[in-house]
């Protein structure tokens, strides 16, 4: 077995730079972070099919422990604490990360590969809020998920652990024009199903649109969907409000949303 | 109009311990940060009726953009911007902050003068998960949430924040002991069902039974709910899961039980 690298080795140093979205952006890297996310990585390919992955590295112990995860990995790079500390978001890493290739696809792409429903975020600046859209999103079966104008890079380290590897499940589109996106989803042939509170559309009324084929487009945390942006959806559909709460946690609305939603195709 | 105190001023420095929840404890006494919270608390009793607020601090700006909230306030306490700075929990204090009595309510209390559906969090930690809950089970208009076993102390800054003024909405009762939680629940008349992703029951498919008087249980955001506690319950329902996700957010998994729940209520 090789000596763990240190914090101070080049190709520690040179992943680490990848906490940054910049870097990201320039290499079109991220680092997958933890073994649940390494998994769903290892398992998956770019939009142009070239494996995610780029490389792994572990600690010594987590490099025996997840053995059976690693098992099928050329050259697993061990590295020690201090160099896992350096590359991990997590406060208590788990031992494992990968450098991999970015995972999101054309909008056209996703858009002739996906079977609604899909989910459409515009400007969802929260990394936990778009990680844990994305988990949702997996787990109704929706065809994928654009994020739009100002959202957060999908890549982010806490989108990614948010997500709890369903970023590698499903397809990821960015598009920075959120009324592009919109037009495009459209031409598809989706009804766009803008949720804000002031919707004219119940919910919970609605189940035979929802089992038709559409999109829903959540709006920022704080602002919702300014007024030009809703106007470019189908229809505002609001959850309704029993208490005195004025609203609702974006990715708890989000999965209200997306569950009336497979209910609804259930029929 | 007085000079503001300065973040060394003894008065700003005692409230500041609240953020411990060792004071807090102690001395039965929170701080709500920001105008919704404050709101909130100024409309709140204990309870045992007193009065929720016990002073309100709040920089000249705040006093002045927030004069229409803090116009029946006695005595609010002008503090610079460092002084705010110390007691806010926020990056970017919206500038008023009330010390609070604590809110949470016997039990026993809760259960005699609430309509279900209940709420009941065993060893729920992340504050952030607990203050959604709350704010979601307000929103669906839920009888109270009970915090048991080791759960996150409602009263903690992040969980007041997460809770967007929802904390002063319900009655949240705080429970060490989950059995005896559950027990009492159930002898009040209402169905317990744990959301369990092993659950013999198919969420979507059990409109009648919620239609009833039913409380949720919900477990641990990393482990759930362990064997022993989720037996304690009368059914354990699953949330469908279509794609490749493994389970949910807590605070998201809630939100699609809680709104099932309101609407199996409107028939």
């Amino acid at each position: 077995m090789s000596t763990p690298l240190v914090a101070t080795n080049s190709r520690v140093k040179e992943a680490r730079k990848l906490s940054r979205r910049s870097v990201r952006t320039e290499r079109r890297l991220f680092l997958a972070d933890g073994p649940k996310a390494v998994e769903g990585a290892l398992g998956a390919t770019t939009h142009d099919g070239e494996p995610c992955v780029v490389e792994v590295f572990a600690t010594p112990d987590a490099a025996q422990r997840y053995d059976d995860l690693l098992g099928g990995v050329d050259d697993v790079v061990l590295v020690d604490d201090r160099a896992m500390a350096a590359l991990s978001d997590s406060v208590s890493p788990a031992g494992v990360v990968a450098v991999c290739r970015f995972v999101d696809v054309p909008l056209q792409q996703l858009l002739e590969t996906s079977s609604p429903p899909l989910v459409v975020c515009a400007d969802v600046r929260d990394p936990g809020n778009a990680g844990t859209i994305i988990r949702t999103a997996d787990a109704v079966g929706a065809g994928g998920v654009v994020l739009t104008g100002h959202s957060v890079d999908p890549h982010n380290p806490k989108t990614v652990r948010a997500s709890v590897g369903s970023l590698f499940h499903l397809p990821v589109a960015v598009e920075p024009d959120t009324e592009v996106a919109v037009r495009r989803v459209r031409a598809a042939g989706m009804d766009v199903l803008a949720a804000d509170g002031a919707g004219e559309l119940d919910l919970f009324e609605i189940d035979e649109l929802l089992a038709d084929d559409v999109a829903w487009l959540f709006g920022n945390e704080a602002w919702g969907l300014p007024e030009d942006v809703a106007g470019l959806a189908d229809h505002r559909v609001r959850i309704p409000i029993a208490g005195r709460a004025e609203s609702l946690n974006l990715s708890t609305a989000a999965a209200v949303c997306l569950y009336a939603t497979a209910r609804a195709h259930r029929g």
